[in-house]
């Protein structure tokens, strides 16, 4: 990583990413648990080097803070309250006496990194929906591990990403309603059923399956193809691909 | 204003407005032409102060740029390329030898605006869409003249303004077709051609009545209320209000 200064990263801007995986019906959402002493957890973020794109970055930090590679980043929301909690998170880190946190400050390649970090920033929310079973979440120096947790279960944040979370979720929610994207779920032949079943978990709540059938053929993006092949014939669900 | 300097103002971020404007059946955006010798037609954008929280920097500067007062501005998306067109438009400006554009930029108050200006910025774009009769719109230093254009006759913009009034006019037809933001531009009471009226200018295309009828009535945001009272009254339609 590049020396944190204003030559080489955009000051007060950071990007932060918000990884939804699904598996099995569940949906999960991607957190790392920080390498300082403490529970301290956090969703996935980093800064914008001065001559790349702002989604070549969002790119770039997924893949420097997860490993993740080729995953579709959407942008939902910018954050800009001027509290800077990431001051008040840091002070208390560093005033709670750990001497392994005070290092991570103070003796990297860059002297002025705590006047960096704390100034007050404004932060550009993406989230991405990933199939769980495609991926794996690679640790880096900043975790101590990097695991899936189910959305009800959700611990508290550091600094503002809480709201970050709920805001990327309601952004699904809202996003899937119009845009489709759930599509990287699916394989490429899928039943009804199978698509009822993403929306039922990414909205937690039942839909009956014909109202379900109709919203989804109004929004008019899939092609009806042959029926499955089972054993019983006239019970054989039809199959569906993306047009 | 403030002094542009990195002290008052986030640097390398601008918030773009773009305003769009509804009156008789026709949607116009409003723009500004430029204070500079030649042609430059731009949207309405601005710094954010240190102290500031992102959406009242927002509303601040549709104030301070247009006169505008209690507008609600829908932040719809972060515009981060790389290339700053923005160095490019002022090199060019300056090099285009008027004597009144270096003035604008050598002579202010702070001697640092050609290095604060000419960085590479990330602009956040917000949008509103206003009642034309309710507002109208003060000049400022900037402007030769700030007029309300018809969406199907947008001269060329200045830097990047194109596709920031592309993607605007984009995000205000995926909105209103599902948050129904139309609701700003309608009387307490209205019937539903004055609400079908509205969509038609804003999504330039007819719809059939029953079809249009059914799918707002499906949105489930309005109330029917007595009918509009009228010479004919098997004729009169049915006046409703947003729930």
């Amino acid at each position: 990583m590049d020396v944190l200064s204003d030559k080489n990263y955009i000051p007060q801007v950071a990007i932060d990413c918000v990884i939804f995986g699904y598996e099995n019906r569940q949906l999960k959402v991607l957190l790392s648990k920080l390498a300082f002493k403490g529970n301290f957890y956090a969703l996935h973020s980093g800064f914008i080097k001065q001559e790349e794109d702002l989604d070549e970055a969002a790119k770039r930090i997924l893949e420097d803070r997860t490993g993740f590679q080729d995953i579709y980043l959407e942008q939902f929301k910018v954050f800009g309250r001027a509290d800077n909690k990431r001051k008040q998170f840091l002070d208390a880190l560093i005033q709670s006496n750990y001497s392994e946190d005070r290092k991570f400050l103070t003796e990297t390649n860059n002297s002025n990194a705590y006047a960096w970090f704390t100034k007050r920033f404004i932060s550009i929310g993406y989230y991405a929906l990933v199939d769980m079973k495609r991926v794996s979440p690679k640790l880096t120096q900043f975790d101590v591990s990097i695991d899936w947790c189910p959305i009800q279960e959700v611990p508290e944040l550091i600094m503002h990403y809480d709201e970050v979370f709920q805001e990327a979720l309601a952004a699904l929610r809202t996003d899937i309603d119009h845009k489709f994207n759930a599509f990287n779920l699916l394989p490429e032949k899928f039943t009804m059923k199978e698509v009822q079943q993403i929306y039922e978990t990414i909205f937690e709540k039942e839909f009956t399956r014909s109202n379900f059938q109709k919203k989804i053929l109004d929004m008019d993006v899939l092609e009806r193809l042959e029926k499955r092949l089972t054993g019983a014939k006239n019970k054989a669900p039809y199959l569906y691909r993306l047009k």
